[in-house]
């Protein structure tokens, strides 16, 4: 039995992490946006067991895929095959990507009759117990600019959005961070916390993507997480008029606008802004 | 100031009657798809006042959309131009796409800043206020096939949906029916939310699409919503290894397969489910 599913990678410019108890209900409050590009996933459902992965040709661990995977389909050999066309370990979301479209080819391919909804807690429990991301499966439901309100999994967590059109998102990459290391420095988390609180808070107040790009670059400059390149990077665009901040959590620098002054730090590739969510195909 | 917006088409299969003091709660429970087809919108604000709703080349009265732009734009002189590509009065939710894209293009000509949910909100209630809709609102915010689990405005009701691929659907019109009178009747209220609350909890334990077929056609013959002719359609469908249902509220009979049998009885027009919800363009 084969299935084909798709995810949109999410890039997140602010957040505050939400801890629970119930893996489901943990995640972020926060603010991203979905792109035109993601992970195209095709699982391979035979009698018999293991698990292999292999994403963009290569052998992977991919943790959190194969935790979806033992969680549904422990009793069958199973095959997954991802297509990601956006940078892994870079706060692209690739792995709750991987780990959404995953679950919705797998409900499928077993006739698992699980809803929309109950498919992506899986992803989203997956996420949180492999440390790998705390509200990119949410997004990744919905599509578009999601603020993330109330933290958790699709169906308990809360999301709103900010209206916007096809807009196009450059982006330079310098780099990966470990979101799992991040997420265990009890002093990053901390200052994440408080900036991400006051983010939330101001852009409620104004949902426009000019706020959310100002209150991201404000964040990322808080939290000390974005490193003198990306300083650097960042008054370049605004020199030339764009706005820009960085992916969290990637050393990845994304801009509206700015596409001369982002090309002097690296290869710049662009996205537009998607309005899908991850869906069957 | 010219902004254009786009919302999908809606058709629910079945649904239940949730009454409310507070119109953002009130609302409905029920199932439904939206389609790669809808009504896109072009609103001019100018200084001045008065408002012109045009749709499809013809001035109407729309008074739900009136109602979006008394509350988003009293104080302006307003045309709406609306490309309606669906029957409209025949359950394809167009009086609720026409608000909803009204209010997200509205809102972004004056830069009110609304969120998209708070933009959607005052379409769901301009619709409950007008009697026209109870749930388009909220599933043409999602887009997919989904599954209204609490009533009200997007924000405030809860969905979950059916994981579904680019199904196409079929369907025929026979006519039009006012979801006003229907609402309006305390007898068919009682059938309708009898045989909702039933549907509903049905379909939760099972959310597939044959399911959602199925429940929707028990649920237009257990209300008396379908006509004779209606029943004999969906027989038709049927036997031609088909299924197919009734849009709630609208003399169409919509279908998945049964192609043929459907052109015995009118002229058959095809869309497929669509993923998108409501957008700026």
């Amino acid at each position: 039995m084969r299935v084909r599913a798709y995810a949109p990678s999410h890039i997140t410019g602010f957040f505050e992490i939400c801890e629970h108890l119930d893996q489901r209900h943990m995640g972020s409050r926060g603010c991203g946006f979905t792109l035109q590009a993601g992970v195209t996933t095709e699982v391979t459902v035979e009698e018999g067991e293991g698990i292999s992965v292999i994403i963009n040709e290569a052998n992977v661990e991919a943790p959190t895929t194969r935790s979806v995977v033992r969680r549904l389909a422990s009793e069958y050999s199973v095959e997954v095959l991802s297509k990601i066309d956006v940078p892994i370990g870079c706060g692209f979301g690739a792995s709750g990507a991987g780990a959404l479209s995953t679950a919705l080819a797998l409900s499928d391919a077993l006739s698992l009759n699980l809803s929309y909804n109950s498919a992506a807690e899986v992803a989203h429990v997956a996420e949180i117990e492999n440390k790998t991301g705390l509200g990119d499966v949410i997004a990744q439901t919905h599509g578009g600019m999601i603020i993330r309100r109330e933290p958790g999994s699709p169906g308990i967590g809360k999301v709103d959005k900010i209206p916007v059109r096809d807009v196009e998102i450059n982006h330079v990459v310098l780099g990966e961070i470990s979101t799992k290391d991040v997420l265990g420095d009890k002093r990053a988390k901390r200052q994440i916390n408080l900036a991400g609180k006051i983010a939330i808070k101001e852009l409620l107040k104004r949902p426009t993507i000019q706020n959310f790009m100002l209150l991201s670059k404000r964040f990322a400059m808080d939290t000390c997480l974005m490193s003198d390149v990306g300083v650097e990077i960042v008054e370049a665009v605004e020199s030339c008029g764009g706005m820009a901040s960085m992916a969290m959590l990637g050393e990845v620098i994304f801009a509206i606008g700015g596409y001369e002054a982002l090309k002097e730090f690296g290869s710049v590739r662009t996205y537009k802004i998607g309005h899908y969510g991850a869906r069957l195909l």
